[in-house]
Order: C-alpha cells, then structure tokens, then sequence
C-alpha cells in the first residue's frame, strides 16, 4: 500500500475527496466534559483545598498546601544555569527573534481632535494577568513556553502566571528554563481542569487571572471553554497542518522532511503537497519511501502520512494557490521560484512560509514570528497568537461643548426613531446647557 | 422604598454588597440550548428544506422557496427614500461618523528585512464573507446595523450578508434604510437558531459566511456558541451597564437622565454613579424621583434601578477610579473637571466618556466609536467592536540562503531538545543546500 495517497485536481470528485480528506472528528467527549464542569465547580466552591485535592489524586503530588506548589524562581534559574551551552544559547537566540518580531505588533493608542473641539480615539492596555498553561510529560514543549509568554510579556502584562503539571514531582527543566528566558512572573506545579479553574476563578492562595493561553489534553480543552467569559482564552486548536505548493525546483527531499516535521507531532495532523508536475511528486514519493525508515516517529508519520496526507498534482500554481485559499492552512510553504508572487494571491493561511529556505521547522523555532497558529480553517477568520491578544482597547470619547449642539440632534432623533426616550433626553440636556 | 439603593465605600461590607450588586444570573436554559442544537443539525442536514420549514413554522411566512425570502435592494432603497427628511439625514450623518471613525483602525500589511536578506512580516487580509444578524421586533435598531456592518466594510469585507427575521411579513424600514446606508450587501428575511445555522454551514441558496456578529435573542446566542469554531464570532453579550464617576459639577438631572437611558434598555440593566459628595447623591436621587413619572419606559427604569442601580458614596475620585477599574465597566462616564487626568487612571472599560457633554447616548448613535462593546467585566480582556474585528493576519516568512544558515542551527538544536528529529532534518537541510 502506498505510503501517502496520490489526487488528481482533475477528476471528477476532487472536491469530494478532498473535503473528506480534510474532515476529522471533532466531537466532545461527554465524559470528559461532565468531569471538567465537575472539577470547575469544585475549585470554584472549595478554592484551595480542592485544588489541593485534585493535585495530589492526579499528578501523585503529596503537597501540604497550595503554596507548597510555586515552583520558585531560584529552580528556574537553576534548570537555565544547568543546560548545555548550545541548548541555553539556541533558546536565547529564539527568544530575543520571537521578541523582535513581537514588538511590531504592539498597539499604541491614538485620538484625533475634529474642527469644534470634539476628540475621539482609543486607549491601548495590556492586561493585567495572564495564565500560561504548559502541558506536562512527551508534550512539553520549551518553544511554546516562548512562543505565549514572549507577546504578553512585550503587551505590558504584568503578571505571566505560569502552570504545568509535574506528574510525580518530575520536572521538565527545559521548560522552566523557557520561563526564566522568556519573563514569566510565577510558576506552579498544577495542571489539568483543576489548574484553568484556579487561574479564572482564583483561590485563597491563587490570584485570577483575566486570560488563560497555551495548550493541553481534552480535560484542559474543555475547562478552558467553559470558563470563557469569566476569563479570555486562546483558540482551542485542533490537529497541526502543512500545505506545500512547490513549483519542483526545491530538492524533493527537503519537501519530504517537511511533510515528515508536521506528520511526526500526531497521527491526526495533516500534511498536504500541491505541485502541477507529476514527475515532481514521483520523485518526493520515492523521497517519502526511502526517509521514512530513517526517522525516529515513523510510526506516527506513518499513520498520519497514511491516514490525512495526499500528493496533489494541480493543473498550475494559480490553482494551487485557489485550493490553498479554500483549505485555508494552518502553515503554508510556497516552496517556488519567486514566490512572493504567489503569496499575494493567498487571502487565508496562518503562516505563509517562502521559498525553498523558508522550512516551516525554521517558523517553529526561531525565525520570529510566532508558531500558534489558526488550524481548522479557522484561518479564514483568526490570526496567529500575538501581542494583539494581550492587549485591549477602550474607546475615548470628549465631546465638546459646541460638538454636543449638532451630535446631540442627531442621537435625539435616531433615539426616538428607535423608541428610547431616555437615551434622546440624555443628549437633548446637552444641547443648551445649563451653565 | 427607595427608586435605587445607597452605598458607602467605607462600610465594612461594602466589597460584598458590590460584588452581590455586579452578580446576574447568566446560566444556560437547557430546553434552549437542545432546541437550538436539534435546529443546528437540521438546517446542516436538510439545509434550504428546513430553512424554509422553520421560517413558516416560527415567522409565520409562506414563501415558496428561499429564493423567495431575499429581501431585494430595490426594496430597501424604497425604506430609506420613505424616511422622513430629518430620520434620514440623522442616519448618514451618524453612518459618516461612525465610517471616519473606524477608518483609523484598519491594520496594514507590514514587513521587515534583516541584514542576512531575511524577510519577515505580517499579511493583513479582510474575511471573505459576514453575517449580521439584526434581531426582529421592538429589538430592531438601526443604529445596530450601522455599528456592525461599517467597520466590516471598512476593512474591505466583500459580502456583508443581513438576516432579519420579518414575522408576519413585517419588515422595519429603518433597518432596511440602515442597510443601505451601512453598505450592506444582501438580506434575507430569516432569523433565529435557523438563519445561524444557515449562515454557519450554509444551504443550496445561501452561501456559508466566515463570521457572525450581531445581537439575538437566547436561542440566537446559544446558536452562535455553538456554530463557534466553523465560523468566528462576536461577544455574546450580558446586559448593559453604565458607571458614572462625578465630582458634582454636572446638572443633577443630566446624571439621572444617563443612569435612565442605561436602564430603560432592560431590567438586567445597570446603572451605578460614583460620588464623594453625599449631597450630590441626595440631588441625583431626587432628580430620579421627579424625573421617573415623566419616561415612557418608566417601569423598566424603575425595576432596573431598583435591582441593579446603585448611588454609591466614595471617599474620593482616586477610589473611583480603583472602583471602575474592578468592575470595568461597559460604559464608563467621568462626568468631572479636568476628565482627562482620571481616565489615564483607568485600565478596564469598553468606552470612556469624558467631560459633562460626553453623555453615553452621544456614543450610543454618533459620535462615531462602536456601541458594540464588553459587558459584564470582559473589558478586562476584550475590546470594542471594531475593524480589527474584520480583519486577519497571516506571519510572512521569507528566511534567504544566509539566515538558513544560523536559523537552522538554532532550530536544529531545539527541535533535538523537543525530540522532534523530522523538525531538526527539515532545517538541517537548510544548511548546506545541495544546490
């Protein structure tokens, strides 16, 4: 059996197929979801004995009290100083790129002043807290420690309050070392629904926070949308994806490794190559057959090569570019010959990687921009996370005196056009004023 | 009994009382959420069948087909030359306000370029297609469609798609006017769960939009949570809410006139003014008693003060101002001197008002910034409704030959840090091109 299915854009039910291709289940699981309002309600009504409770049952941690689990900063400093050189430096060099690149997205307010007087505008704020969710154990990720705190910490948030389960008191040293590099405020060892329900209701020990970013399992998924509305959050991403148009001038091998980086994360992720020659995608076939026993997760990119991925042969690249924007990828390589011609066409994608240097590794790491990323097809809509998401905005609104004579007019006659006589009152006062 | 209850910042349980004044009940009626999910899956299934069946059934209207329920142009053109001279020219001059206004916040496109020759940057696109919901009834303002279909078309949206359900075949004129003035593209005489689900997933006639904004009613709400994730959208909002800050210098009755226009929206409505001056709470309280006999919507005032109002006594104006920062209101007023230097004291509001002639119902129609904004505390980590709210990014990532160089050591030594060998090969490939 083939190791990636082979489509043709040509034949009759591509849409067909590749609609299924795209497809995967994203149901709740009602067990889970009973348990995590479960746990929630708990924490919200017990506070720290709860989470104290929980802690203990779930991650095997024998802790006397809440405070017992900060992790603090003396240990951070200590997992920094006792990294490898090359390690310590390479997560230092990615954390002065991502903060780099963080920077040009910062907001800053602005107001304007109209002819009478009357000035408008909008106030720009980080917020005041944030919860940095980390996942313990294979799925802990040191990149993502920077790839969420780095743009709140460069919004002005005051308070990166960071929380990883340490199932066992096993700690992940990379991890706390990310939080040393990237200006995390406070660590502690919880995790889980019991964890997002502390971080946005707060406990006796735990202040609330007013965002919860960062990902987790299905427990975490689901508290983090049920405490939506009490707090903020991130988007609840689903399977990683990577779209490829190649025009066949990249080496195929460097194609296949890319397919590989986004297949080895999961065996639902998604990898996808678009190219108008069919010789090209023999060649990255063969690439694909002949790496695959090389690499240590073969299994995974195995399936999900298997399972979700596909080698499309496309009548030209403006039709790639076409069927990119209906996929509306979470990554996007556009490995061509000046590819910066095709990107203009691309209307959704989370990150739009180009030419043939331009591996999506690179983006995940280390080139600056940051590697959460809309999945889903939610690219259609959202945006990769960035200090836009820890910042927010107050509309300012200083109407003058003589401003107030013609707007008022305006509001009173639209207000008694909608039956709100208050709201034409209101204004009308200010029409002659008193004093 | 008192028309709005009296408290003091320095009575012993004052943090109690507030945080039990702030409290509404915002629970999920379950008969609604099955009811809207059982209309969700139908409208998937049977898309224009049970479009058209349950338009019948709720709205009472005998089209024959979808087709059929389109609202054409030429009939909202009718609405607007049907409007009275002075409702007419009220509604461009607020439209062209509100259109100066949020042309300041449409995001550009961005790149930079590195010594290596690196580019990096970020693409800023418009969605493709919105919905806007516009509920029926007495609930249907103009000044809503205004609000949320100008900044969709500021930030370029191509097809901002209205859905207004017309029981009995009743249409509001001053909707359809609006639309036309708004821009708006299309409309569709549809509402409820149905017109979500239509616009969420689409039917043989009605094209599956990218987002969904506007206000609805429960099953609305309740709809659009759960279409989140196939499509974006907007805050679910909670009832609205002023906060006055007043120093005693405005007109009494212009306060109680602000508190009223606040609490005629609605009995869950709130209205709370905070004062140092006990005498000027005594002024405004009996402003309240005159005033009340003479509003048209004098018992939803009354009921709205009576629950959720409050005069609250303070010790100065800094504490005001700790105050509206922990509640974060909606609608903050700082009806004092020198407004300026309170509001730079404060993090968390939807809109700030400044100054006696800055009342709330100049923002509500014309003053140009969005009356779209977050209730119930969520200005904490949520923003106006605005342009940006219409607009998406894409990371550019153009990495030249050189920065493969140093960026793919970088990554290389992360990925083996993360166990992620294929991520590692990916941008060791980079490094020595084999071409």
């Amino acid at each position: 059996m083939a190791l990636i299915k082979r489509l043709d854009s040509r034949s009759g039910d591509f849409a067909r197929t590749l609609r299924n291709l795209l497809a995967f289940d994203a149901s709740e699981d009602e067990a889970i979801e009973r348990v995590s309002a479960d746990i929630l309600k708990d924490i919200q009504q017990r506070g720290d004995d709860a989470l104290l409770d929980y802690t203990q049952r779930f991650d095997h941690v024998q802790a006397q009290s809440v405070a017992a689990l900060e992790i603090p900063k003396s240990d951070w400093l200590a997992a920094l100083e006792s990294l490898p050189a090359e390690q310590r430096a390479a997560l230092e060099s990615a954390a002065q790129r991502v903060r780099n690149y963080h920077e040009h997205q910062r907001s800053e307010t602005w107001t304007y002043t109209e002819a009478d007087g009357t000035v408008l505008g909008q106030k720009v704020t980080p917020l005041d807290r944030v919860g940095l969710y980390v996942p313990g154990g294979k799925a802990a990720y040191p990149s993502s420690v920077l790839m969420n705190a780095i743009p709140a910490k460069v919004a002005g948030v005051a308070q990166v309050v960071m929380v990883t389960p340490t199932v066992n008191n096993v700690r992940n040293p990379l991890v706390l070392a990310a939080a040393a590099i990237a200006g995390v405020d406070s660590a502690w060892a919880i995790g889980g629904a019991q964890a997002v329900g502390a971080l946005a209701y707060g406990t006796q020990t735990i202040a609330a926070v007013d965002k919860i970013v960062g990902p987790g399992n299905a427990y975490v998924a689901s508290a983090k949308r049920r405490v939506f509305g009490t707090v903020g959050i991130d988007m609840i991403a689903g399977p990683s994806e990577i779209l490829i148009i190649a025009d066949g001038t990249t080496p195929p091998d460097w194609i296949a490794m890319d397919l590989f980086s986004q297949a080895e994360h999961d065996e639902l992720a998604q990898s996808i190559l678009l190219c108008p020659d069919a010789d090209y995608l023999d060649q990255v076939e063969a690439a694909i057959e002949r790496l695959l026993p090389t690499m240590p997760r073969a299994d995974i990119i195995r399936a999900s090569l298997g399972g979700r991925g596909a080698l499309i042969l496309v009548a030209d690249l403006d039709q790639a570019c076409a069927i990119a924007n209906d996929i509306a990828p979470e990554h996007l390589e556009i490995s061509t010959e000046q590819p910066e011609l095709w990107a203009e066409k691309i209307r959704h994608a989370g990150a739009i990687f180009m030419g043939r240097f331009s591996s999506e590794a690179l983006g995940d790491y280390c080139a600056g921009p940051n590697h959460v990323l809309p999945t889903s097809r939610t690219a259609r809509f959202s945006s990769p996370l960035g200090v836009y998401d820890f910042q927010k905005r107050s509309s300012l609104i200083k109407v003058s005196q003589a401003g107030a004579q013609t707007l008022g007019r305006v509001a009173a006659t639209l207000a008694h056009g909608e039956g709100l006589q208050a709201h034409a009152a209101s204004a009308q006062y200010r029409i002659t004023p008193k004093n």
